[in-house]
């Protein structure tokens, strides 16, 4: 920025020291770094899988030739405990794939993110998530939650879509489940292939009924190639029942520390082994066949299989609830952009998807 | 604004070159860019129906003089693939109409809106009509809708008097459906002649039997000639029943990329051609019988059947939910204050509203 002509130049030079000050300590600023965890980028590789994960395509350089990346994706590569992780620039990936604000595009273009959870017992999960995915830019942003949930989740802003369409089994008779069930998925379905991405999980709580209707949707969702992140309760459901997400590249998993520890222990059946955490990361996403994990942590560790990258930018040090919540609705943002992007760049389907990412130039970010 | 005492001057001239900076950039001024959109300036012809519609008389002079503009309203014709558009001086016009703060007026006489809408799916949508026309400057603002919306529309806002008034299917029996009904339309009707102009749609829903209630409630407001916005759900009512608005200059549709595609395919019964953009919509308004229409876009186009204007000024870049809603009860107040201002300008009944208008020197903006 250049000097005004005419300030005075110890002024002038106390206002921008004062105001570099004030970006690196404001909330903006915190957020931000907090947003710029969310992405993925992993090495690149023909897809192993019938849909290649969106995740994936955002991929790093090899371990051999980090010097090679023209936009500097990979600052610096780590050693983490028995294998090769990179460090993504997550600031120049969410760049790259963010839409342009162009007016000519109208609504619903930068993405519609719906959020799946909100029960008697939590509401301000869903909140938190399908808020955060407005706040990073989403046009539209949905929640799809119990009636109990819905007028407390409505009332905390106006500005999102919220469905009281899930039922919990205290609310439903026996003899009443099926009819429920199949017109909630019907309901939902209505709606569902409207969505750039769903967040499965926040706040969902852990009632059979419930969970079960969830199922529903999620295979739904996979149906329609929805991207699906999954969160909170959602990992609850998930671990209990890996078929929800077993083989699905659309499928971006995001535990904290209990989380993965119960989906190590169901899937790898041992515990969690810090020396070999970047393999194990690795293992417990090719064991599930093809999902990407990012698993949380004092750096956010991310490996869809075939490579572990990780986004050790910190953002807060504190670790109350909510944050979590916020991260998987950013998570589906991006994925969406990520999507989008990789769509508006593809070459027509007679070519590899390797060459058409090699020739967009979005190889390394 | 004095420069304060001990100041650097340098500093001091730089303050205030940047706060001008930050002005231009700030949140409220893009607001008022939004909000300056939302005016119909339209050229003068004796009006071909009934009642002349309230837009249609603050009229952009015809295309052979442009330069006859006193107070400039039109700052540039444009030449729209196939057909005249004037660029209209929304500020101009706004300034002209908004009525002025004076100690002697009372509650009511700035404006009374009402926004019919609002359901156990969408409570966003009312709220962001309502509380804008309070924001634009209107005195009160009242929303009906269901029982579900309106715990939560009320909790959005104590500015807002919200009637739980309407009911959807699933809480009306069908043997109650008349009474139900019937009893709506009296409960509505007490109040409607009150208000200066009434918003349709946002956050309406597609509820069969609330449809036909509003079907109702919008028969009723144009019997009593109050001017009705027409926006979200309120379009996809009337595209199936253009009846509703059909030969009503007190009319206004505001139609976003998708609304205005169902409108033309249902009303000419063919697709958006951008090449005659502004032809389709002139016959688009000529077809409706005398309505107004707002084409929502890059920039908004809008026309009585007579002539197209525009307002390109440009506002947020973002098309995220909610924007929508905020513009059609902003539509509201200027309508109502345009329609106040021509009653109050306007010579007695012998003369024609043409000359009138002449005489009152507002032949142009």
């Amino acid at each position: 920025m250049s000097q005004p002509t005419g300030a005075c130049p110890h002024a002038w030079r106390h206002q921008q020291q004062h105001r570099g000050r004030m970006w690196a300590t404001s909330r903006a600023f915190r957020r931000q770094l907090v947003l710029l965890r969310s992405l993925l980028p992993s090495p690149p590789s023909p897809p192993p899988y019938s849909f290649p994960s969106v995740a994936g395509r955002f991929f790093a350089p090899s371990c051999s030739s980090p010097s090679s990346t023209p936009s500097g994706s990979i600052r610096a590569s780590h050693a983490m405990a028995g294998s090769a992780v990179y460090e993504a620039d997550a600031e120049a990936v969410v760049r790259r794939i963010t839409p342009p604000l162009d007016r000519s595009r109208h609504k619903g273009q930068a993405g519609k993110i719906a959020v799946i959870g909100g029960c008697r017992e939590y509401t301000g999960a869903p909140y938190f998530a399908a808020i955060s995915a407005l706040k990073v830019g989403a046009d539209l942003s949905h929640v799809f939650c119990t009636k109990d949930a819905a007028t407390v989740i409505k009332s905390y802003s106006p500005e999102l879509i919220v469905h009281p369409i899930l039922e919990e089994s205290y609310s439903v008779r026996d003899d009443e489940r099926a009819s429920v069930s199949s017109k909630i998925l019907t309901e939902v379905a209505k709606w569902l292939e409207r969505f750039d991405c769903i967040v499965v999980g926040p706040g969902l709580g852990r009632d059979s009924f419930l969970l079960d209707c969830v199922s529903n949707i999620m295979k739904h969702a996979r149906q329609a190639n929805i991207p699906t992140v999954v969160d909170g309760d959602g990992l609850f459901l998930i671990t209990n029942n890996l078929g929800l997400v077993e083989g699905n590249p659309f499928a971006i998993l995001t535990p904290n520390v209990y989380e993965y520890k119960r989906l190590v222990q169901k899937v790898l059946n041992c515990d969690v082994n810090e020396e070999t955490a970047a393999e194990q990361l690795t293992l417990l996403c090719q064991k599930i066949g093809g999902v990407t994990i990012m698993r949380k942590g004092k750096a956010d560790v991310i490996s869809d299989g075939k490579t572990v990258t990780q986004v050790s930018t910190f953002g807060s040090p504190r670790r109350c609830g909510g944050q979590g919540d916020i991260l998987s609705g950013s998570v589906a943002v991006f994925t969406s952009w990520a999507r989008h992007f990789i769509m508006s760049n593809e070459e027509p389907k007679e070519k590899s998807w390797l060459s058409t990412a090699q020739e967009s130039s979005i190889t390394c970010f």
